[in-house]
């Protein structure tokens, strides 16, 4: 099959006519369908529900001596510390077990650089003049807007299949008021991308002109393998104490796509010094988090080990929903030279990068069906995509007929906005 | 029994050597008591486990076809805004339900005006010069070390029976400089004073030159009688309305001394239009706060009158031993002039006002003997009560019978301390 670019105007004419005929055929079904969030679905949490029975006794809640339920014990309970540890493959000391947000742990993070300064900062963020923020892009737009919304300037680095261009942040880095960088080293979102060991090395490697720079090193998706074994990842906090610079990186993780999304337990893991520092910070922020809940998980998810074992089930549920994905986008846009993604293995999207300029028209077109997917654009800094041309696609929560459906929506609308850009003018 | 200030040298002496021997036959004990902080006790944490049991089917979680396992409703679930509206006498609409601790809402409040402004703000108080905070003293050290922690000057504001003094208050908000004042408005932490209804009203009718002024209005023991019957409070959100400056106060609340300390459920409570402004603003932070928690606490707290027979049986725990500290501070330390107290009928603490210059001291002896209390000074403003005087007393934590011997090392150490004043040397 021709790809669009190579075929004449009658044969793309015709094709419209086809498209449009089937676009106007979903549209009829009035369908409501959201691929617009990677929220798990009800068949996973049913799936991981014991977690709600698995806590139950008043004498389960000391641990000795000291009472889960009561104040106390701010940076976690040892064995929710422990836990994390082994999921990450650092040491409990190191660990800073929250609440039910990772993403509430990353924001006070910024916060409290902006309003107190990290452990090596000079000076508190908003008394250090412009700050710059370092956004791999397409990345997560909530990452995206924490530092957006204290007004720090976002520099697009460009990402590749191995993690940013490090050869660009290198060269960023000089600047000091280049003050961090987002990462989602595991299965990047959007992309699914998996940063290389020796990206991973070049991240612990690198030697910013800030004293206090951050690498956010955000890894949501570090045991959500849906397709084949588990792959280990390095521990990047060794690794940046090795290099030097043990206070340079942050790292995240949380249960929310392990038991429930907005339940479960989240964890920041840094050098020993950082943690101590935070903790100080954080002891006039909140006497403890909810170690009642940090004890359930624990008794649920008992280690790595463990948890992995969960997490295979979880891929039974998601990975026919990533297979669908991928075979409708196979049969429908390959060889049309329209449009391109990447297969992940793990997390929770998928990236569709559309022919430049075609990525909002398709968004529009989908929503016109019924069809909900996250706002074009939303994978760059400030909301704007400079080709508007990548669009994330998060197959979690439907169920796979209507996952199917919303897909053939997805694909049909992409096609038509090709067409439409092919043949100069607009088919409805 | 004259009064310390009314005996001859010699009384004091005899009286000196007696505090001595008890003093020193305590010591032997080797006492290890802890009453600095207000900690609920093991008993009334087991009263409560049934808060484990109460959410375990997952068909439970779906409420209106939402699932509050996942995802979404960063405001609260509708049911627990209902809850907190019911508690607060104020509406659903007016409320932002959210994780385990208030603490941790008040923090994000006084950080948010920081960095970006509340809702009325002409710019955030970063960029604002100088912050002036009033800080009624003796006061909740929390409280005053967060707005601390961002830099503010801290002004002290003397307490009444009746709630801090207005006359001052009133003169000290026409400082433009002068941000916002912290408040308990039922049972103060520490002396368990309650705002008169005239109080309640120059608050709601406050007219501060600050156009962003907040009154942080922390009603921490508003359901927390240990003695006598439910006292109705007054919705001071509905107040400053009526009074035209309806997004002058933040109200706060949780569940923290109703179930489990570290992992109840928390609430802000303020004008609509504050609400969206703020969650706007924490849109950013997090996706949403624990709803399964929300939601087990819903279920097991049901309504304001349900948590009400529920306080009664709180009381039960917790009257015996206030009633014990009275005791003993009756029968040790009356006619005496060396200290005074209020009885309160709720709340967590009974504040002793020493005579001055003879706190630290007492807390010292109190802790060479194995007993701990709240620092001296930690109810003022930077941690210095000026006259020395005021020590707080948390009763909660210890069982009756360690409370009884607790008081005992504690009014004998007080004694000994304001013999030594008087006498002009030190005992021991």
């Amino acid at each position: 099959m021709p790809t669009y670019a190579c075929r004449s105007r009658e044969e793309l004419r015709m094709e419209a006519q086809m498209m449009l005929a089937r676009y106007e055929a979903l549209q009829e079904e009035h369908l409501k369908l959201d691929m617009s969030r990677g929220k798990p679905s009800q068949a996973q949490l049913d799936m991981v529900s014991d977690l709600l029975t698995t806590l139950t006794e008043p004498e389960q809640c000391i641990l000795d001596g000291a009472d889960c339920r009561n104040y106390g014990d701010l940076a976690g309970l040892r064995c929710a510390r422990e836990y994390w540890a082994d999921m990450l493959g650092c040491k409990p000391e190191q660990t800073f077990v929250g609440g039910n947000a990772s993403l509430n742990l990353m924001y006070d993070l910024i916060s409290k650089a902006y309003t107190h300064g990290l452990k090596d900062s000079p000076t508190p963020w908003c008394k250090a003049g412009r700050i710059k923020f370092l956004c791999p892009s397409p990345g997560y737009d909530r990452h995206f807007r924490i530092t957006e919304s204290f007004g720090f300037e976002l520099i697009t680095v460009p990402m590749t299949p191995y993690g940013p261009d490090m050869d660009v942040v290198e060269e960023l880095v000089r600047d000091p008021a280049v003050k961090g960088i987002w990462c989602v080293p595991k299965y990047s979102n959007p992309q699914g991308y998996t940063y290389s060991d020796i990206t991973v090395d070049r991240f612990a490697n690198l030697k910013p002109a800030a004293p206090d720079f951050a690498i956010m090193w955000d890894n949501a998706y570090c045991v959500h393998e849906f397709e084949g074994e588990f792959e280990p990842f390095p521990d990047i906090i060794s690794l940046c104490a090795e290099a030097g610079r043990p206070n340079m990186v942050y790292e995240f993780a949380s249960t929310s796509k392990i038991t429930f999304p907005g339940s479960g337990i989240s964890v920041l893991a840094a050098s020993e010094e950082n943690i101590q520092y935070l903790t100080s910070l954080i002891s006039v922020q909140t006497i403890s988090y909810d170690k009642v809940n940090q004890l359930r998980h624990v008794l649920y998810l008992k280690d790595r080990a463990h948890t992995l074992e969960l997490m295979k089930k979880h891929a039974e549920i998601l990975g026919p929903k990533f297979s669908m994905v991928l075979k409708m986008l196979r049969a429908e846009l390959t060889n049309r030279g329209i449009a391109h993604w990447h297969l992940p293995k793990g997390g929770y999207f998928v990236c569709v990068a559309a022919m430049p300029g075609t990525a909002r028209r398709t968004l529009e077109l989908c929503s016109r069906a019924g069809v909900k997917l996250t706002e074009a654009g939303a994978t760059y800094p400030y909301g704007v995509d400079p080709h508007d041309s990548m669009i994330r696609i998060a197959p979690s929560l439907p169920p796979i007929d209507e996952l199917e459906k919303a897909m053939e929506v997805f694909c049909t609308s992409l096609k038509l906005a090709a067409l439409e850009k092919f043949l100069g003018f607009t088919l409805l």
